[in-house]
């Protein structure tokens, strides 16, 4: 049986970072539609308590079920970690975190079973990742470290190799890592790859950045097709973007690292009447 | 005529940059009762547009009106620069921002009439500051930066001399305005002067710092002995606290700064329905 679903695809983050998952998702599903919502009005999440997480959560889910989504992606690590085992059955569509495709990623590409994980406060004390990992790699030996400032060093436009605010808290939180001889770091918030050459240069050479936002849009690739729910088009899918705050912020920063210019296509939304 | 109001004076701040203020009001008005909020399920404030910053101002002062307070001390400089103008008439009791007892201090510090000014990126980029002082002291030179990252520092609890990271940005972004040779420094946000003794460091000696949130304890103080609106009590005023994300958090970084330990007096509330 062969189904097709036309209805687009929606994906969540507090800010830009979950722009890291809809880079990807546009090049192995370009046919789909996309809805992409940022909270840029209360980010950063990473700092915030659980219960505030889980309901900007459903606040988020349910503004893009308002659009028709068939499926939604968690593209934010704070709220995978803190919100997803609570909220997941209560939607009919299913609900996708950035975790289980970065880990499955992990576990298959470290050789010595060190692992470095880094990811905001909330994430972190969560626990969440750590519980994964050794679900499926028992001897593995992970090491934490709780980032704060990358998101407000990310939203503020602080990512480039010789910055010295970034390369200085940048090696303060990856120099415990890097001690421990890991060969594989996951970058626990989809704001981290932007800091990817930042966070090459201070782990060195050997070490492995796992992105959980491009591999949970290889992992939704695999899952729609195999449940029947992509698209039947053979056209592009078209891209809407919202925000919680004012448009014209984000669509220069969102431009510049989707590599493509989305002026006018973004719109600000209020989501805290639902 | 000697008329008295017992009601309670509210302050309110996106975090806890506004206890500044607080600590001054106890001590210039220790027989006030006062309510604080703060709205940390949303903080910052500094990076939002003039738009959100005014509809979150709102919230926040309608949550004060509901605890029936007498009058309400906006101790933010991102909301007093943004929106005081938009909303301070819309109310029946006085709202008081952090500008204007600043800017008399300021004007009345210098001596080269060389002014500097930071504050967060919304603060700098309305150039209200600007203009009061201008209107105060139209030769005065003023010099301002914005400080984007100095307000996540704080509440990440990087404040202290020897933090390479604080010390690498105020550096940053205080030289092009110790290099113009100012004498009088505005901390045009009610976090900076948990900086202070950065500040002091990164500017020299014989620069003033200026803060917001004290010279207004001391002008609202002025203000409502002078319209009657004080306390006929004699015993030490109440204080209590609301934030909008969870307490405990809030409660250790708040007792470490008014150095006294305020555990199980803070309440979280939701602002959302207001």
């Amino acid at each position: 049986m062969i189904t097709i679903d036309n209805r687009p695809i929606g994906v969540f983050d507090s800010g830009l970072g979950g722009l890291t998952a809809v880079r990807r998702l546009m090049e192995v599903l370009p046919n789909e539609d996309l809805i992409y919502l940022g909270d840029t009005g209360r980010v950063p999440y990473g700092g915030k308590s659980r219960e505030t997480i889980i309901k900007y959560a459903r606040q988020d889910i349910s503004f893009l079920l308002r659009h028709g989504v068939k499926l939604v992606v968690i593209a934010c690590g704070t709220v995978s970690t803190n919100a997803l085992d609570v909220i997941r059955d209560e939607y009919d569509v299913p609900v996708i975190g950035v975790l289980d495709a970065a880990v499955v990623s992990a576990v298959k590409t470290t050789k010595n079973k060190r692992i470095g994980l880094i990811g905001t406060e909330a994430s972190i004390r969560s626990g969440t990742y750590e519980r994964l990992i050794r679900r499926l790699m028992p001897d593995a030996a992970v090491f934490s470290k709780a980032c704060p400032l990358f998101v407000p060093l990310v939203e503020n436009g602080r990512t480039t190799v010789g910055d010295v605010v970034i390369e200085t808290v940048a090696e303060e939180y990856l120099a415990p890592i890097r001690k421990e001889g890991v060969d594989t770091l996951i970058l626990g918030c989809t704001h981290y790859p932007l800091l990817g050459s930042i966070l090459a240069k201070t782990m060195g050479g050997g070490v492995r950045l796992i992105s959980p936002g491009a591999e949970t849009a290889v992992s939704v690739a695999a899952s729609i097709t195999r449940e029947g729910l992509t698209t039947a088009r053979t056209e592009p899918g078209s891209y809407s973007y919202y925000v919680t705050d004012r448009a014209d912020g984000f669509e220069r920063l969102a431009s510049r690292f989707l590599e493509t210019d989305i002026k006018g296509t973004v719109e600000q939304v209020d989501l805290e009447s639902l």
